[in-house]
C-alpha cells in the first residue's frame, strides 16, 4: 500500500519497456488517436516540451540564433540534389501527391528535415559576406515514415527545432557545430539534470551528407544509450550540391560551409528513462510543469483550505505552485502527484494549521519534514535548487557506475551480456569492426569521446593497432 | 530625399497592392524558396509572430487554456465523418498518399484544421462530467492548398493557433465561444493596435460545421476589410458524428458541445495594413522585435560608441534596443529602420554626447525631441506606451472615418464605388439578398455586429422588413 498506492504500474526491474509505456500514459503524458503512429501530446507531455522549447531558446539566442520558418513541403527535385541527403532520407518520407482535387506535377515531401530547403532559400538570400554568417534555427515538426514506434523515443512525426547556419569559413563552421553541441550539453545537464558524453559518431553512424556528425549520448536507468542531440559540420558539400555562394571582400566567389543541429521531444523520454521509479515520473525542479502541489488534509474543516490558498499565493511569484482541491482521498492525491513527478509535496492539515507548519515531502528521495509556514518563501526555491542538483550527481553516479572498460574481446562480450551500460574500448577505426560488433553483440559504436584515453594499444575488435577510444552500448 | 531614403517602394496611393508587397520583401518580413505558394518567415517577420504567440498565450492561459499537440495528418475517413465540414475543406486539402516506399492503404491529408482529429481525441479521452470541460490549443502550421497566394493574407501554409474545447453544456460552449471572441478583440487592440468590430457571421459565411461563428474584422488602410480572427460554436453537432459522449452526474449518456476558435500570421498582415506608411512599416511597440534603435552619428569620433553602448545598457532591462554600428551612412540607416517600422530612433553625435543628450525620433508621427540622457530610463518606456496609445486612436479615428451608412440601394452602390471602407446597412437575413450585393458589388457581409443599431426598417437590397444590421465591406 505505501508504495503503490494507484493503479499498479510494472515494476522497471521486471519489465523495464512496459515501465515506460505505463508512466507516459498514467502519468497523462500522452494520448492517442486513430492516426496509427502518431502519439498525442496532452497537457502535461506538452508543457514540459514548453519549457524545453524557453529555456533552450533563450540560450540560442544568447550565441546570436535567429529563428525562422521554412515551408513544410518539399519538392522530389529539391531532396534529390544532395546524392548521399536523398539515400538516407528518401525511404523514410511522407508523399503529398495530390494538392486540393488534382494530382501535382512533381510530388512533395512531408519535412523530415531541413537541410535542402535551408539550401534553396540561402542560394536566393545569401550573395556578399557582409550577409554572413546565417544562424537560423526553427521549431516544427517533421515526419518520418518508422515501422516500429515507442511515446517520444521513435514515431511518424516528432516535435523538434533545427538549426541551419551557413558560415563565409570552414573553421567558423567547425566553431559552431561545437558551440551548440555544447549547449546542448549544458542545457542537458544543468536543466533535465540528465549528464551526457559528448563525441564524434563514426563515419557509419553519421548523418547522410554531414563531414562530421557530432553527439551527446545519455545512459537511461537500464543501461541503454540513448542519442539525445547532434550537431553536423557540412563542410561546403550541400552548398556546392546548390549552388550557395558569395563574393568575399576581394569579389571572389566562395562557397559557404554549413552546420545544422537538432534536439526533438526524445528529450522527455531521457528524463522519463534517467530519473523514474517505480512510482512514476521523477521531474527535474526546471522541467516540471508543476513544481510543487499543496495538499489540503481533512480540507472541509475551518482554515485549511484558506491557509492552503495563502501558502500558493506567497509562492507562485518564484514558484510553479497549485493546490489539489479535488475530492479525491489525500492518499489518492499523494500517489497522482508522485505518479506526476511533482518535485515537492506540502501537505497542510488542521493541526499543522494551527502549528504554522507544513509536511514537505521530496519526490526524489521521499524525504519528509516539517517546514515553519514563514520560512517557505526562502526553503521552498532553495530546496528546489537542491533537488535539481541531486538528481544529475545521482543521475550522474548511475552513469558512472555504468560505464566499463574492456580491453579484449572476452571482456567486451561478457559486459555486454551481463552488465547493461556503456562500454569504453578501443577502435581501429575500420567500419568492418563496428558492424561485426554490433552484429555479434547488438552494440553499436555511440562516440568517440572528445575526452581519450588510452585503454589498450589494440582494437577490441580485431586487433590491429587502435585509433580511437569509443563509447559502445545498446541503444534506443 | 527627405521622405524617400531607402530605395524606393511604390506609394499606397499608387497601388497599395504592390506597396504591400514591396513592404514585406524589402523590410525583410518574407523569403521565397522554390516551393511554390508557400513563403519564409524570415528573422523580422518571425519576431513579429513570436511576440504575438508569447503575449496570446499568456492571455489564453489566464482563462485556463492548455496546450496540446495532434498529429499532423487525417486519415480520409476521420474527415468524412462530419459532413459539411468535409465539404468545406476536401477540395483544399493537400493528400499524404505514400509513407516511405509503399502506398497507404487509407491516404492522409496534411491537417487544414483539426476538427476531426480533436473529436477523434476526445472521443478516446473523455468519459464522465469530470473530464469536462476540456479547454485545449494548439500552435502549429496548416496547409490548404489556395490558388492565389499573398504574403501573410493567403498562403498554401500559415501559422496559427487552434484551440478546440468540450463542455458539458450548450450554454457552456456558448460562454466559451464568445469569451475567445473578446480574448482576440482585446489583444488586437492592446497589443496590435487595431480596432475591431465583433459580431456573428451569416448563414452563408459561417464555419463549416459550425451552428454559429463569430468574428473579428479589421479595416485596412485602403478601406478593405480583414477578417481577424474567428470564433466557432459547434453545438452537439461534432459530437454527434463522432460519439463524443460522457456519463453526467445522474449516469446519464449525453454528448459534449464543443468549439473552436483560431489568428494566424494574417494578422501581420493586419499590422502592415492598417499601420504602415509610404516610407514602410509602421510597427505597434508591443510587437516591435526592436523597439528602440540607437543611431550613432561619426561614430567613429571618441566617446559616441561608448555613449550609444552605455544608453542600451541603460535600456536594455525595460525595452528591447539596438545599437547601429554597421558602416552604412546616417541617412540609410535612418531610412532602413523606418522601412523595418522601429517604433524609436535615438540619434546621438559628438555634441549629443558633450551636452548629455539625444536626439528622438517617432517612427509614426515623425515627431524629433531633444531628451537628456539622464532621463531615458523613465521618458522611452512611457513614450513606447503613448506610441501604442496614439496608434490605437489614430487607427480608429480611420477606421471610424471610412464607416459609412447605406440606407437606400443607390446610397448602398454610390458609397462601395465611391468610398471605401465599412458600409453599416440593414437586412432581411436571406442569404439571396446576401449573394445579390456581393455579386453586383463586390461587397460581402463582414458581420452581424453585436452592437446593432437600427438605421432603417427595410433591408437595403430587397425592401422587405429588416432583421439585422450588418456590415459590409470588400474584403481581404
Amino acid at each position: 500500500m505505501a508504495d503503490k498506492k494507484v493503479e499498479a504500474i510494472t515494476s522497471m526491474e521486471e519489465d523495464f519497456a512496459q515501465w515506460y509505456t505505463d508512466v507516459v500514459i498514467k502519468s497523462d503524458l500522452i494520448g492517442y488517436t486513430s492516426v496509427k503512429g502518431f502519439m498525442v501530446l496532452k497537457p502535461a507531455g506538452y508543457a514540459m516540451w514548453e519549457l524545453i522549447q524557453h529555456q533552450l531558446d533563450s540560450r540560442f539566442k544568447q550565441t546570436g540564433v535567429e529563428n525562422v520558418y521554412l515551408p513544410l513541403l518539399i519538392p522530389e527535385g529539391l531532396l534529390q540534389k544532395e546524392k548521399d541527403h536523398v539515400e538516407g532520407f528518401a525511404p523514410e518520407v511522407a508523399w503529398v501527391t495530390h494538392g486540393g482535387l488534382n494530382e501535382l506535377q512533381e510530388r512533395l515531401c512531408v519535412r523530415p528535415t531541413s537541410e535542402t530547403l535551408f539550401c534553396d532559400f540561402y542560394q536566393k538570400d545569401i550573395t556578399s559576406y557582409r550577409d554572413l554568417p546565417k544562424v537560423y534555427n526553427q521549431w516544427c515538426s517533421v515526419v518520418r515514415w518508422e515501422k516500429e514506434t515507442r511515446p517520444f523515443l521513435r514515431s511518424r512525426e516528432f516535435l523538434w527545432q533545427e538549426g541551419h547556419t551557413a558560415h563565409a569559413t570552414a573553421e567558423e563552421a567547425e566553431e559552431r557545430t561545437i558551440q551548440m553541441l555544447n549547449v546542448y550539453a549544458d542545457f542537458c545537464e544543468e536543466v533535465l539534470a540528465v549528464p551526457v558524453i559528448k563525441g564524434q559518431k563514426s563515419e557509419k553512424e553519421k548523418f547522410a551528407g554531414a563531414v562530421a556528425t557530432y553527439t551527446i549520448e545519455a545512459l537511461m536507468h537500464d543501461g541503454k544509450a540513448l542519442q539525445s542531440g547532434t550537431s553536423h559540420n557540412f563542410g561546403d558539400g550541400f552548398a556546392r550540391a546548390f549552388g550557395v555562394q558569395y563574393t568575399d571582400k576581394e569579389n571572389k566567389l566562395q562557397y559557404v560551409h554549413q552546420t545544422s543541429w537538432g534536439v526533438t521531444t526524445r528529450l522527455i523520454g531521457a528524463i522519463i528513462m534517467v530519473h523514474g521509479d517505480d512510482n512514476g515520473l521523477v521531474l527535474p525542479p526546471r522541467v516540471a510543469p508543476t513544481q510543487v502541489m499543496v495538499v489540503p488534509i481533512q480540507q472541509k474543516k475551518a482554515g485549511v483550505l484558506e491557509a492552503a490558498d495563502a501558502i500558493a499565493a506567497s509562492l507562485e511569484k518564484t514558484v510553479r505552485i497549485k493546490v489539489d482541491k479535488t475530492d479525491k482521498s489525500p492518499g489518492f492525491k499523494f500517489a497522482e502527484q508522485e505518479m506526476r513527478g511533482i518535485p515537492i509535496r506540502l501537505e497542510i492539515g488542521p493541526r499543522d494549521v494551527e502549528a504554522g507548519q507544513v509536511i514537505c515531502v521530496r519526490r526524489d528521495t521521499g524525504e519528509k519534514t516539517t517546514l515553519s509556514i514563514n520560512e517557505l518563501e526562502t526553503a521552498i526555491p532553495q530546496l528546489l535548487e537542491t533537488i535539481q542538483k541531486d538528481m544529475l550527481e545521482k543521475a550522474r553516479a548511475h552513469r558512472d557506475a555504468h560505464t566499463y572498460v574492456a580491453k579484449t574481446w572476452d571482456e567486451f562480450t561478457d559486459t555486454v551480456e551481463n552488465r547493461p551500460g556503456f562500454i569504453k574500448a578501443m577502435w581501429c577505426g575500420e567500419t568492418a569492426c563496428e558492424e561485426k560488433i554490433k552484429e555479434l553483440t547488438g552494440a553499436t559504436t555511440r562516440c568517440m569521446p572528445f575526452e581519450q584515453e588510452t585503454l589498450a594499444e589494440t582494437c577490441v575488435c580485431c586487433g590491429k593497432p587502435a585509433k580511437k577510444m569509443v563509447y559502445f552500448g545498446r541503444a534506443y
